[in-house]
Parts: C-alpha cells; sequence; structure tokens
C-alpha cells in the first residue's frame, strides 16, 4: 500500500519507467539460485523498501546524462546491498517486525538468513561490476565495509551514551554513507565534471544525513503499526538517538536520563517512561530542526546542479524526507 | 606448525616473498576498522590456513608474466573471501573446532561473528576491485555467488541422500569454484592468450576437485587432532559424501546404509558403526583413486602452460594436494 501510494509521488515521476526496470534487474539476481532461496529473496524484495536510494540515483545520473544500463545496474546494486545489510540487520536484532512485516528470520533458520543475505551481497557485487566502472566497484566495496564497521561498532558500543560524536558516526555508516554512494556514484559514471560529481556526492550525504535523523525521530512519534516496529524502540536497546539526546541536554536531572547513562537500560518500565517524556518534550521538534538543517544543506548544494526535471524531483524528494509519516 | 612446516615446501619457494606480502596486505585489510573487529580479523588470519590458494594464485600468475602487484591484491582477494566463507560457515555448522583450535564463533556473539563475516567479504570485495579487472570483479562476484548458492542448496538438501550427482556439484561449488576463479583470474591479468588463460582455469578446477574429495577422505582417515573436527563429522551430520557413496555402493544391503538412506542419520551409535565400517573397507582408497583422477588430468593439462620454476611448482603442490595428511 504504502509502496504504491510513494511510487505515484511526483518526485518519482521522471523515473518512474527506469524504477520498473530496476524491479525486474533486482529479481531476476535470484533466477539461477535454489528455489528456496529465489522464494526468500522474492519475499525480501516485495516485501517493502520505497525504492528511495534507486529514485536518487536514477534521478541524478538521468539529469547528468549518465548511460541509462549503467544507471539501473547501480540503482539495483544500490537496494541489494541495503536490502542484503537489512536482512543480516533483522538477525541481529532479533527484530520480528520490519516495515510492519514478519521479517525474514522469523520464518527462516538463522543459518539459511545468513546465507540468504550472503547471497545478496554477492549479487549486489556483481550488479555493481556490471556497471563497467572500477571506481564504482571500489567506492561500492569501501560503502560496504563502512556500513559494517558501523554496525559491529554500535554492537559494540557502550549502551546508554549520550555522544553526538557517536550518534553522527553512526547515522553516517548507517546510512548516509549509501546515499552518498548513491549520489556519488551517479555522477561518476556520467559525462559530469569532477566538481559536479563531487557536488552531488554532497547532497547524497546531506540527504542520508536528514534521512536517518527523521527516522530516529519517527522512532519515537511513529505509531508501531506505521514503523512496524515498537514506539522508543532504540532507546529500550540502550540506542541513545538524537531525541533522546536533545532531551538529555535539557533535563540532565531526569531520574531517568541518569539511570540511563548509568547503563540502566534493561529497566523496561523506566525506558518505557523516558520513551514518554521524550514524546512530550520539544526534542523531537528540536531534532527535526536538525534534520531540516541537513535538507536545506542539500538543497542549497542541489542548485549548483543543472536546472531540469530531474533536480525538481529531487528536490521535492528531499522535502519528502522531512515531512514523511513512514 | 604446520603452516611453518609447509611453508618451506619445495613448491613454495618461487612464491615465497610474495606469500609473505600477501600476509601483510591481508592483515592491512583491518587497520581501519574498530579495535575489536581488528582483533577478530587478525585472529582469524593467523589461526591457520595454508595459504595453498594464494600459492596457487601467485604461481600460475607468476608463470605467465602477470603483473605483481595485481596478483598480490589477486590473491589476498581470494584468501579473504576464503576466510569470510568459512567464518559464517563455522557459525552455521555450529562447528567449534576448526584446524584444530577454537574458531571465532566460540569466543564471540553470532551477531559479532556475522559481521565479522561480512566486513571480510567487503574487504575481499575492495581487494578484488583494486585489481582494476573488471572480468575479474565480475568472476570475483560469481564465484561467491555460487559458494553461497552451494551451501544454501547443502542446508536445506534432504539428509542421507547418496547421490554422486549431488556431490559433484557440492564440491564444485564448495571449493573447485575458487580454486578456478583463483588460477583463471592470475592468468586474466597476465599477457596470456586466451587459450592459455582457459587451459589455467581448467587446471584450477581439477586442482579443486581433487582437493575437496582428500578433504573428505581425511575426514574420515583423519585423526581428530589432525584434522581438527571429529572423525566422520559430515555423515555425522548426515552429509554423504565419496567414501560413503562408494561403500554403500558396494554394500547396499548394510543395515547402517539402509538406515542412513531412510533417514536415520541422527542415530549417532549406527552412524559412527558405519563410519568405522567405512574406515575399514576400500572405500576411501577407491574415492583416493577418484581424487588422482582429477590431479592426473590436472597435470595434463597443466603441460600445456610454459614450462618453468612456477610450472614445477604447481605439479608438485598437486601431487602434494593428494598425498598430505591436513
Amino acid at each position: 500500500m504504502e509502496r504504491d501510494n510513494l511510487n505515484t509521488a511526483p518526485f518519482f515521476t521522471p523515473v518512474q519507467t527506469g524504477l520498473q526496470e530496476v524491479e525486474t534487474l533486482l529479481h531476476a539476481q535470484a533466477d539461477d539460485a535454489h528455489p528456496d532461496l529465489r522464494a526468500a529473496v522474492e519475499h525480501l524484495l516485495t516485501s517493502g523498501g520505497k525504492r528511495i536510494r534507486p529514485a536518487v540515483g536514477l534521478l541524478t545520473g538521468q539529469m547528468l546524462g549518465a548511460p541509462h544500463d549503467k544507471l539501473l545496474t547501480l540503482a539495483a546494486a544500490v537496494e541489494m546491498l541495503h536490502t542484503a545489510t537489512l536482512v543480516h540487520d533483522d538477525l541481529i536484532d532479533g527484530a520480528l517486525l520490519r516495515r510492519g512485516m514478519p521479517t525474514l528470520n522469523a520464518h527462516w533458520s538463522p543459518a539459511a538468513t545468513i546465507l540468504t543475505g550472503d547471497y545478496m551481497f554477492a549479487r549486489a557485487a556483481k550488479l555493481a561490476a556490471e556497471s563497467d566502472n572500477l571506481l564504482l566497484m571500489k567506492l561500492f566495496a569501501d560503502t560496504l565495509a563502512t556500513i559494517v564497521n558501523g554496525e559491529l561498532t554500535q554492537l559494540f558500543a557502550a549502551r546508554g551514551v549520550i555522544s553526538r560524536e557517536n550518534y553522527s558516526k553512526r547515522i553516517y555508516a548507517k546510512t548516509a554513507s549509501l546515499f552518498e554512494m548513491t549520489t556519488h556514484a551517479a555522477a561518476m559514471v556520467s559525462p559530469a565534471k569532477p566538481a559536479v560529481v563531487e557536488t552531488m556526492r554532497l547532497f547524497g550525504y546531506h540527504l542520508g544525513m536528514a534521512f536517518q535523523i527523521v527516522d530516529d525521530i519517527l522512532d519515537f512519534t511513529g505509531e508501531q503499526e506505521t514503523v512496524g516496529k515498537p514506539v522508543g524502540s532504540d532507546l529500550l536497546q540502550g540506542l541513545v538517538t538524537l531525541p533522546a539526546i536533545y532531551y538529555a541536554e535539557a533535563h540532565p536531572y531526569d531520574p531517568d536520563v541518569l539511570c540511563l547513562t548509568g547503563g540502566c537500560y534493561t529497566e523496561h518500565e523506566r525506558m518505557e517512561r523516558l520513551v514518554q517524556s521524550i514524546r512530550e518534550s520539544d526534542a523531537t521538534a528540536k531534532s527535526m530542526k536538525e534534520a531540516q538543517d541537513f535538507t536545506e544543506k542539500a538543497l542549497e548544494i542541489l542548485k549548483k546542479a543543472p536546472a531540469s526535471m530531474e533536480r525538481q524531483a529531487l528536490e521535492d524528494l528531499t522535502g519528502y524526507i522531512v515531512n514523511r509519516s513512514i
């Protein structure tokens, strides 16, 4: 439902056909796999995904006159990589819900889930290689290393730590690095000059940072049915995101904040109360302001790109990032 | 110990320096990772590995005049990929021993183990990309997909099935595909003509098939201390390898064989008795004959390669494959 609604969003219009071709390409990746694996990959590919990253890649590349076929493989590679990381993520989190529907690991054995993720990594790498661009290939491998290193850092990090620096690094690794890679790579396969390539890389970075901050806000303000996970799920795992940071800065002596810093994030009731306090405070509004700062910067950067239907669509998409409810 | 002994083997001589450079390159891959991740990668890289694959790659490429730096990154990429698949494999098998020492997952949480494997995949892909050869990059991604698809097929396969066809496919995916890729890629980055590239691909394929058959024989004939896993461990998991196939063909009415086919591989005592029967039969000798057929074919193919110190070393290494005890 959500995806259908989104797909009719005006910013998808210039790449509507391209996005359908990306879907076909994504689904074709499992064609020669074991039937059970094929079914799993199909399930993962159809079970959601707003295809924001492929859209951003297609719009950027199309705006700059990149060859259509290279953009398709790039967009498919990015989405495949994104989906692969989600598969292992879900397994690691033990998350049973994502996007409101059962994730693979609730159906499958952990072993099969690990291997399904690996298979998707392999196919993402193959798609990236088909772009016939070595720089892109290296960028792709680097981004994968950044994402995984970020996940491990998060895994090892002490819980309940309130640190803006940690937070920035984390959301870069988790989300902004892939957005940055997407716009960077899409520009790289185009005939655009190095300065424009750099502009688009920066645009992707800022867009990605905003995207993740909004995700973290929605974790507090969204409803479980819409977001697909319990409200405040990050904090309930001891993971301190921007709204919690703002709240803690404003209420350093709130006993629940002190408790969180002291490592008591496992005390479920206290954490649920803290989630409630954050929801009722201006912390989410302050966080939203910060997300908007990133999108404003992104829009400012985008002005350097050639005026076009695609640029307009990227502007609209940037606006959507901060106004979405999912 | 074992590696030290092996490293002085005559067939390593022409690539001794190269192998040391590969070690340095492998260890450098974790330099910018989280300290705990770095420690894990170091541990995995130092805890064994005979470096057969890097040696085969270096010897092949050196014999054909490939640029030294490309061979180093290729050899490191192959070994990194191999190690990454072992990490996820061990987690999946729940194997607590490999090469006689505790594997990573006995120390680490499953989550950290999954991500460590992912990180190694990412670095392997990056190394492969540094070869600056797009065909090689595609080959690399294809091989990863083949290995993972093979693992999933094995995971889903019915246990206790006695099938030569399944067995061949399985050992190709598991082992021969990476040997094949190694010699193929090493020849590909050299100035050798397409026919020679194809020759070396075939050599790698036959070498790899022999290597895995011998591994499967050692699972029956080796001692736990040397092989690093319980004797007959494959069969105890219901996995039918070549010695068991030969035994079953010769003794179709052995009650334990009938029982295995009927799915009773979980009856530990019966399976241990079957392992003993196989050990005492000529099944392992017949399997060894088959491994030797592969190495003889490999040696025949190798005659087409230019006569050189490296070719001699590859011949010796091929002999070692079937005569090793580990």
